[in-house]
């Protein structure tokens, strides 16, 4: 791990309790280059075992129940955030909790993907709005562009990359998945617009497909490799890379 | 008026009532080069004095009930409409309704971008869905690809286009709008993936900045020379189009 994440203060990751979220936590609380605070948020974090695990194996995560999908929680936690990481503020904040509906022509449903809109595309969105005070107040302490300042990371996926969704691109059939990842992508280049003054850095990151719960067993890339690239990318961002999208290689992809 | 549009049986067009779509029924049906049927939806035909006296004026323009947005509206309308074209099926399905909400990281709520999402993609996606065996009817009569024989346009607009959301194309901010027509873009791409082997023609279409109630009195575009331009693009399709991204010029926009 580069040394980047040592000037990280603190780092918030959605959907810590299992899978890339849980495994982010992980790779950073055991790196010796590391973010003071990690706050570790899920919906059900006492469902997870793995979780509770990995707080007690390592110092300075802290766990925060937060459903994006509920500005009730969003509230709460943001409370509890605020109380964490005092006049600090948050340095990155990780967007990673994500719903993975599959759908075709024939099985799509309006549900399917109002339900995909609202935890994929809508709730990043409203977490990012109630966090932004503090990534704020972590923005303003420090200069340049880069998670050693303040950061706001969607991770996405190339499945919602409308350009790659054409010839081979297009063999794996998602209504929902596709379309709220694709605004998602939207979402982060509004916010880059919004808040690339305040010299937060905004940007969409595709994990590879990775074996998960979501991934499935077939996936090319284990959790741990997916992980260590994403956060030796996230390491090396700047200002260049703002409201970009990018693969866990750094590759360029396109919307 | 290209003749192209004389070889097109029949056209569907939704929010018919008003702005680009009522002026789209109008240029078509006073063409000399013309579908037979012009299907003209909207939420209250009723209420559309100028829609009901385009029906007057001009002969077979057919008035139907839609509010895209009901699946039981969708359902009654895929029977009419089904009486209406008979055997020879939907030529052309104009995805053109749509809400205009504006909203910046200040004023921009949840329920904003949901019902953003609910009418500017899921209900394009579902009116295709119900009126798909009428475009495949038409389909299989003909060969090649445009207006000919199928397709399904979907009105986008530039400021769907993620790319272009950046420095000066991120000028207008709204969260609701840019995101829910970036996912419309996605639905046309897996849409393109879905019915290109059935012959039918998908894309997104970028209108203009358009003088209408929605694009506001300082637009660049009278809504005239936005729908004579729009057919003209519409009339020129081929297979080469499909799947694409263009504007009321026939220029390719990024996605």
């Amino acid at each position: 791990m580069s040394a980047t994440w040592g000037k990280c203060k603190s780092v918030l990751i959605t959907g810590s309790s299992r899978g890339i979220g849980l495994r982010m936590v992980k790779e950073l609380a055991k790196s010796s280059s590391r973010p003071d605070t990690i706050i570790a948020s899920a919906r059900n974090p006492t469902g997870s075992t793995d979780l509770q695990e990995l707080s007690k194996t390592y110092p300075g995560i802290h766990i925060v129940t937060l459903d994006v999908d509920s500005q009730q929680s969003v509230s709460s936690a943001l409370q509890e955030v605020r109380s964490i990481v005092g006049n600090e503020g948050l340095g990155c904040l990780i967007n990673n909790a994500a719903i993975g509906i599959t759908a075709d022509m024939q099985t799509v449903t309006p549900e399917a993907m109002m339900k995909s809109f609202q935890v994929n595309t809508v709730a990043p969105l409203f977490v990012t709005k109630a966090f932004l005070p503090l990534l704020q107040t972590a923005a303003a302490q420090s200069s340049g562009m880069g998670i050693h300042r303040a950061a706001v990371i969607n991770i996405s996926s190339i499945l919602g990359s409308i350009k790659h969704n054409l010839g081979e691109g297009a063999t794996f059939r998602s209504y929902p998945y596709r379309t709220s990842k694709a605004a998602l992508n939207m979402v982060t280049r509004c916010l880059a617009a919004d808040l690339g003054s305040d010299g937060i850095l905004c940007m969409s990151l595709h994990p590879g497909w990775v074996r998960t719960d979501m991934g499935g067993p077939l996936a090319d890339l284990s959790v741990e490799e997916s992980v260590s690239a994403l956060l030796s990318v996230l390491s090396d961002l700047s200002e260049k890379d703002h409201g970009g999208f990018k693969d866990y290689r750094g590759d360029d992809l396109p919307w």
